[in-house]
């Protein structure tokens, strides 16, 4: 949408606001939040039902999930035993951290080790909205092609990880995996990219110890700022 | 973006008019327009290679194609030896229909009889902006899933047509045809659904006679429109 620049500033102060309050409430119980973000029909939901199944037994984890439309994905998640709830947006193009607030006021979870937010099929317009998380991941499917991270610069300068999904589908499509990891070093030096199909579960065991290893991290920062005066060293 | 129903209001205010100025401008020339509308990576831009090289010795078409960021598309499509330009939209999930009119005084095509307009890959935001086009295609590969109709219910339900591309993918997905077709059809009863796939050839020749139709339909207006008066019954 072509908006001012004052109304666009104006609508992200706010979302800031908000994703600082989320931010402070998720330091408090030690809850590690990863926002996930991509295209429509690149396998969120199918990888957040892989990663819930292979979590929810050992760790407290939730969901929350953004569409314009339908609960299904919510029904989905909640059948892997785990948590999850739908958030409608009433047709905007991604989710922002009052409505997060909103929904995490109306019907907590609890203290959760990971909370997964799904966020609206969209490469574009989640960019720009802090939901409180510690990171952004960012999907984007083979059959999408090599091209997309020049094509959408933004989401995967800031997302920590890159996930590579239907891994299973590189043989039928034109993917070159040394362009797209190019493309994606260019742009964010530093991040993680990690091939994974949902489907033969190539990959996933790599994606699960690589969430273990960023909620080892928030735990002890937590420990660290939970932890009695004079204690330790 | 959440913005106020009043901005809102008044940015599509703005596109409309800048709409119906290319709208009276296609109408001059009995220029086909078409809107193409999709996720990033469902296939637009193959889908327009195949399509300007089965039209343009035969008919003056050109292309636009609205992106976030590189000028890849455009270089494509110029690849087939129709025209086509790029319209960098500065971060905008869409095009808007301004754009378009700066673009072709800037640089007009000449008097075409089909231009195409690739918009950016975002299956929400292209949604409410009216380009001054016939109509909106949207694009759907199979490897995206069925249940996308629902999920975005607003483009399918203005789009006359839906094509399902990549279906050559059909073997290696979860993609249940009737459901998806079943979707469109809730959403737009007489919409037209049309299997594609860029890479095996397979229904393209179909789509390229619904754009032949589409523009006999419409050089039939026109003449009526140019005809002497008295001409005729």
């Amino acid at each position: 949408m072509t908006i001012s620049v004052n109304v666009r500033e104006r609508v992200l102060h706010a979302n800031e606001a908000a994703a600082a309050a989320l931010r402070e409430r998720f330091a408090a119980t030690g809850t590690l939040v990863v926002n996930l973000v991509s295209s429509p029909g690149s396998g969120k939901t199918t990888l957040l039902e892989t990663t819930l199944d292979a979590l929810h037994r050992s760790l407290r984890v939730a969901a929350l999930v953004g569409d314009i439309a339908t609960e299904r994905d919510a029904a989905r998640l909640r059948a892997t035993g785990a948590p999850a709830r739908q958030i409608l947006t009433g047709g905007a193009c991604h989710l922002d951290a009052r409505q997060l607030l909103q929904e995490l006021d109306a019907a907590p979870f609890g203290d959760l080790d990971v909370l997964f937010v799904e966020n609206v099929g969209n490469l574009i317009c989640p960019t720009a909205y802090d939901l409180g998380e510690d990171f952004k991941v960012v999907l984007l499917s083979v059959a999408e092609g090599d091209d997309k991270p020049f094509k959408y610069p933004a989401i995967f300068a800031r997302a920590d990880v890159t996930l590579v999904t239907k891994t299973d589908l590189v043989p039928y499509v034109r993917f070159d995996w040394a362009e797209a990891v190019g493309q994606v070093r260019a742009l964010r030096p530093d991040g993680r990219v990690l091939g994974v199909s949902a489907f033969t579960g190539e990959g996933i065991e790599a994606w699960v110890e690589f969430l273990r290893e960023r909620l080892a991290v928030k735990r002890a920062a937590f420990a660290r700022a939970h932890e009695p005066l004079g204690a330790g060293a």
